[in-house]
């Protein structure tokens, strides 16, 4: 972005580092701004599906969703105008998401046919995906993602094991269970199984035989053993990441490696470091 | 503490050594009898609001109860009275606490008021902040709290993006099952989603359709894959705090570092330790 | 396999290479072919317990079924044919779940009894035990495995700790609660023991004395703790695995050790590295 | 033991080793024949508060039941005959294990009073204390053991901030949901608080407001964060116990630190190693 900025016009520069940029005071403060517009909007949205408040404060509701449809259709078209690309800044995944965020609004305009109502009301909860607008705040080059990135062969191969006992232990309820206690069918019996496994234990299904509910057991005491192992995984990997990035900062003065991801000065000499 | 107290009194001196010190044997033995005080207090106020023990024993509750109020006041007068900086003991979030310990049992005399029955009611239930008193024996400078603090950008982080994740899988479930099966509104679709993703599982709400369950199956894989991140981020921060704080331990004597947490000895010269 | 080859024809040769390897192009895609092939059979077996589907499609999931169980005979008549030892490969873990695969839906066709439909249909399902074929493709000599081989006694220990616990309050729920509030056996006792402390919490049975809800409270925080135990001791075993396994790679150029698992060139010289 | 064993006569001295030793191979057959026997012992005992069982098999359970009170009661003579000092022995935990194993079956002798009969009932349920005989075989010092008193004093912490939020929590939820909505008090409170913070949520008692199913949403939040904690401490204490005991293993040939916990040969010189 800082490559062709020469031919633009100084409004348009000033416009991009405000609405791009995230370091100018007033970029934060847009920034800010539009943090709370998503989550005030998205609120809106939630709270306008309980019946009582849509009764009472729907016309309000109104009023605000449409005050704020008109927000992010001019940040969209400021977005468009001040973008260096605009055909790549339209077909990235951030211009989707705020184009999208404001169409079905206009949409429902267009198509307020009471027949419709169920389609309409579905795509009009697209809206939601508004609060995607928020992975823009999103830091993406964090040790957490590295981590889980580098144990996701490691967790694949766990959530295959996973599978392969889920599908076993299902297959195992449905007969001895079977229909009349409600394991009407193998995947009725896995939804119950994933249910048991994971702990979450809803008590919807539950077995009734004295064999199913020893094999229940049983279940229970596999997934609380195997919540352990992504734990594992997961933090020996961040660990490892932990003392890799520490490793990577080195003083530009005394050379000295192996600070603290948080130090901001090297603990020899004393002179800043880099952000890392 | 120990810099202005030439000007108190010998009794003043004694007393703030007793109640405010915790290293003299009296000054022990008071914040043990403070500590039972609290607890038999709190648990007055617990059993009081069954209903079989409270028509039963309610006059002995009552008795009770003042007796600790009465206490809880006397110590409120002496802190106020040996403490070096009143104002600053009163506006201290003990201070406060202390006030707000002992206020409701007399606001509730001065009130007695049958149609103001829940307002005092609910109030006199703020005397349940008594054990906000034993915050003070919480050693505030532990390892524990420095590995949640260090590790408190990436805890957000994670809530950042499970919310995100709770939000979106809200809207589904509303969509994909709808009031009729008890997701009435986008709030309760939430409420439903943590009750899952937390592994919870209640099952006031649970789904009813086939695709639903299969969404629900997935929320309690992603519930149970998520888990590990938090415990892997907090572990490798505490295991980093604990070689970081056994780096702090340097021996006066021979100076040799990287003594045990609990050594209380240099384990090459012998020589006694600073405390931690 | 690669030692008694000669005396093979060419295609056995080919035929091995391809069903059994999984180096070359064709033993690869041969391989990804075989998976599907289980997943959907797997699929189809599974959605046919569904009463509406069955009832629908019925016929379609019969031919569908036909149609994989060919495939898997001609599967495994072409690894006996072209397998070095024939009865090491038909007694081989593999051999018999190959052979477990194909037989019910031939016995099936042999025992057409109405009066056996039970039998039949619990034997129809072995034919689910196909997803076990699925095994041959996790790579046995992973981290994973080793940690949990190396932390199985310490595993064992605290599920014999676990279960001590589980027996002392089921005894103890057992009496205070008694039949009448559902626990009506010792060993239903048990399984609510279990199902609250893996924190699955199906609801079914519930103490309904204040005394049980005081001691189903302990069982809780008591399962909330110990949840700790084995996911510390695999997250150190498997921390432990990585150090040594990293400790284990050694470039042949310059013959520096400890490179990281997924290094793929040495990070001193430069040269390629062995695979793990 | 091995002090003063002259005076004893030979039977005395064999019987010893093969009760009390676990090394010669007949006393690793008795303490494997005597754990058969507890496990059976325990197992019958449980299996006969099932009714049916009880009504078809009663006698033959009362038969095995006197079959083992027999045997316990001649291990229970022959170690108090054996042991260098009986009123020692008779006194240990185990000692009193091993009379409270045997006692209530001969008291239920003594008075068949039907009218005492729950009493007995519940006395004779004390045979089950017959599993803490197994104790005997846990290896005492284990890392896990190390672990968990060395991180205890953070555990208490821990559990004690957690109390805190358990307490504040109940008595909102009581304000906020009422007795109406099943928090009939604030120990009742309390026990739906466990229930949620610990994810067990069984679904008996839940919030019925919007407000409360918010804070309920909240609860749950912070009882899936705070789960983390234990987990971290103990994994990093058990990571540290591992590193410590490795270094306290040194080759008696070469002097070489640092073997794994399950080395039997030096990894320098391959001479044995002494058992940790």
């Amino acid at each position: 972005m800082n490559t062709e900025e020469k031919a633009d016009s100084p409004l348009k520069q000033t416009l991009r580092s405000v609405i791009f940029g995230t370091e100018t005071p007033a970029g934060k403060r847009f920034d800010i701004a539009l943090m709370i517009c998503i989550v005030l909007s998205v609120t809106l949205i939630f709270i306008d599906t309980i019946g009582t408040i849509h009764a009472q404060y729907g016309d309000y509701i109104r009023i605000g969703e449409w005050t704020f449809t008109v927000i992010f259709t001019v940040e969209y078209i400021l977005r468009l105008y001040c973008s260096l690309n605009r055909l790549h800044y339209a077909r990235s995944f951030f211009g989707v998401v705020d184009l999208v965020s404001i169409l079905p609004s206009y949409l429902g305009l267009i198509f307020p046919g009471a027949n419709l109502a169920l389609a309409i009301r579905v795509l009009r909860l697209f809206r939601v995906f508004r609060v995607l607008k928020l992975l823009r705040y999103l830091s993406d080059g964090n040790i957490l993602l590295k981590a889980m990135i580098l144990s996701s062969r490691k967790v694949f191969l766990f959530f295959f094991s996973v599978s392969l006992i889920i599908m076993v232990l299902s297959v195992i309820m449905y007969v001895v269970e079977g229909p009349v206690n409600g394991f009407t069918s193998i995947p009725k019996s896995m939804y119950w199984t994933i249910v048991t496994i994971t702990t979450v234990g809803y008590g919807d299904i539950t077995p009734q035989t004295t064999l199913g509910q020893g094999i229940a057991a049983l279940t229970m005491l596999i997934g609380y053993s195997i919540i352990a192992i992504p734990t594992g995984i997961l933090t020996a990997e961040i660990s490892n990441e932990m003392v890799r990035t520490r490793d990577l900062r080195k003083c530009n003065n005394c050379g000295k490696k192996g600070h603290d991801n948080d130090a901001e000065y090297c603990n020899h000499c004393g002179s800043e470091l880099e952000k890392l």
